[in-house]
């Protein structure tokens, strides 16, 4: 693995973490990065529910069958995406969500992407919590926080999966 | 702007190249780069076509409306995804996608995401021209090349698409 390429690798699903909170300065970070994301005619569809309050933190854990370590952890996201503004959106809040997550890698934070859009039940469970209003899809919700588990750099690079000049 | 995060606010949409070829071992990072991407349940529903022969790029310069650029760059990839192997592919392939993208930014390259599923005609052209089958989505094209412009590090943070606590 290239040494340059390290950060990309590092970014792995993190699910256990300690007390320490998630600090101001590293969500701005996050946002940012998610910010800086491609989008489609640069029209940029996204929106982003930031939380860090315990209760909020629970009831999103009670309202994702895989969202359990909510509960303890030091963020949450909801990547949003307004259908009004681009037909692209899933694709480029796909593209945000993934920044956050490699931006949460360098910042030695932990995270994980749990789906939402494409399972109507979770994201009208999330839109719930969040207030989120029924013309916005919430593509994600990702769990954030100091990691207290350890998963090494990988890829999962599969050259049956590479085609060479055409398929 | 936290420079730990720089990697992320350096991927820019790079659009003109040098003559310079894409080596294979930057090729060969950008893919595994790709497959170090998130995916629903890790089911990775992703395949890539890595195009470097110049027949071929032009073939898809002229498939994409806005891929004049391909014509001049030293390498494309196709990032493609089966739906029989997961109905979350499109989420899954954008991830893959930006990865590509961070990953040229680290190498020192250029690149562009050029958007093709979604849009029915392109992705029946970039179909056509590298023999992907019916039953594969074509994602994204990626126009690759060393980079003949410079574009700033930037985020694009608008303040007013954060929701703190709730929307």
């Amino acid at each position: 693995m290239d040494e340059r390429l390290t950060v990309i690798f590092s970014r792995r699903s993190i699910r256990v973490y300690t007390p320490e909170p998630v600090s101001e300065q590293d969500l701005q970070g996050l946002l940012e990065a998610g910010m800086a994301a491609p989008s489609a005619s640069n029209r940029k569809p996204w929106h982003f529910v930031a939380v860090t309050d315990r209760e909020t933190l629970r009831a999103l854990a009670d309202a994702h069958p895989y969202g359990k370590m909510l509960a303890r952890a030091g963020a949450a996201i909801a990547v949003c995406g307004d259908p009004g503004i681009s037909t692209w959106w899933v694709q480029d809040c796909s593209a945000a969500t993934e920044n956050i997550l490699i931006a949460a890698a360098a910042l030695g934070l932990g995270a994980v992407w749990l789906g939402s859009h494409g399972n109507p039940e979770r994201e009208h469970a999330i839109r719930g919590v969040l207030g989120i209003p029924d013309s916005v899809g919430v593509l994600s919700l990702l769990s954030i926080g100091h990691p207290a588990e350890e998963k090494p750099p990988r890829t999962q690079y599969d050259a049956s999966r590479v085609h060479r000049g055409r398929w």
